[in-house]
């Protein structure tokens, strides 16, 4: 293997909405991919429930085991809402008011709106730094390399583009996706032995049906270019030794 | 609290392409909604990478945890399909052919199309029992309280059925929705009296924002109808001394 840098992270999705099946999480996708572009890499995810021991334990478990750890839900101002508790139990941080968010929040406000149910959004862990919020006004925050976010996806969204900067990438992850008109079995042994000819390159193969047909996309994913147009090189060849029809080539 | 018959499961998504944000995982959903039904309860959901000492530790972790275990992925004919391997290793049980799976898969391709591609299909914990696919012929299995599924979610979806006498389920959960033009912060600290007033019952509480309005959802789950109720009217108590609207009661 080369001595490439490589950054890992773990998601957690806090959210007995999620769990119940009641939500469907969008959030891993967009905090994926997002990271994919700062050369940061998923190794894992876990959803877990409003339970503040449990996101206690996982939060400690994670943040040891991961370069970074980022948590969605649970920060806004109702009962359900423990995240910001839970990570101060984590941290042994003090969960009070942290002023700098209380007075953003309100200034947010008009005169008088700013209630005491809003206020608990200004509390969390009293040393933590804060993730601005350019939809919605309650911040966010980061405690060591533990970064919380909100649950609501597009709130979610519009604050990661404030993280670019603070966030250490690796070298970015190329992939290249190759849709064939096929089946699984019918590449699996061929698939099988460019991978064992190529182990830095990770060949990923997903089957699909659309449109009413089957098809395959084989994924290679690597930080070297020139790795990944060696192992594509092959599986043109035999695809094309095959008659295999490609669908299209990103 | 009732002596309510509390039944739990985890599940754990083996897949690459959802860590990288490529697929949306929409398996998480289907199987808790399913298992709801049926009253077992989703406490975890773990998503991994192809990775087998991954999938192992996971696995013997999760199945000691809960009543039931589900695995999404990794069950195909590819080389990244390694999950059928991973749950051998998991349980010390033979990873080979199973007669019964090879049957299966034998009369449902053609003569001459059942390659060896396909026969990896049928390699599987060798003492496992199968879980039959109306969809597309390559049966899932189950050893003790895991279960393994495909990740394709059409085929897993229609695989699910098949499960619903083999598991034992608990007392079902009961939930009802109240969706409210509010927002969270006007009724949090009303909310959490009411939480504090009736400990049986799960009040979440999920802002949204849709056609250009916000609103709060406010879900309220037990086993116990009666709980539910009682929780409701107090909801609708308040909802009415503050004008707040309802939107839709479910």
């Amino acid at each position: 293997m080369s001595n490439k840098k490589e950054i890992f992270a773990g998601i957690i999705i806090i959210g007995n909405e999620v769990l119940s099946g009641r939500t469907q999480d969008i959030n891993t996708s967009t905090i994926a991919s997002w990271l994919n572009s700062l050369g940061i890499e998923v190794k894992e995810v876990r959803t877990i429930p409003d339970d503040k021991k449990k996101i206690i334990d996982t939060v400690n478990e994670l943040r040891k085991t991961f370069n970074y750890v980022f948590t969605t839900g649970g920060i806004g101002p109702t009962h359900d809402d423990i995240t910001a508790e839970s990570i101060s139990g984590a941290f042994n941080d003090e969960y009070g008011f942290h002023k700098e968010a209380f007075s953003i929040l309100e200034n947010y406000y008009k005169p008088g709106e700013f209630t005491e149910g809003r206020q608990k959004m200004a509390k969390m862990p009293i040393s933590a730094n804060l993730i601005l919020n350019p939809s919605s006004g309650a911040p966010g925050f980061y405690i060591e390399n533990v970064f919380c976010l909100p649950g609501v996806p597009s709130i979610l969204k519009s604050m990661l583009g404030g993280l670019n900067n603070i966030l250490v990438g690796g070298d970015p992850v190329i992939s290249k996706t190759l849709n064939l008109r096929t089946v699984e079995s019918e590449i699996a042994k061929s698939l099988t032995e460019i991978q064992n000819q190529n182990s830095d390159v990770e060949i990923g193969s997903y089957p699909f049906f659309r449109a009413g047909k089957l098809g395959v996309s084989i994924v290679l994913r690597s930080t070297e270019q020139n790795k990944i147009d060696k192992c594509s090189d092959q599986i043109l060849h035999f695809v094309k030794e095959k008659n295999i029809e490609i669908l299209r080539e990103v």
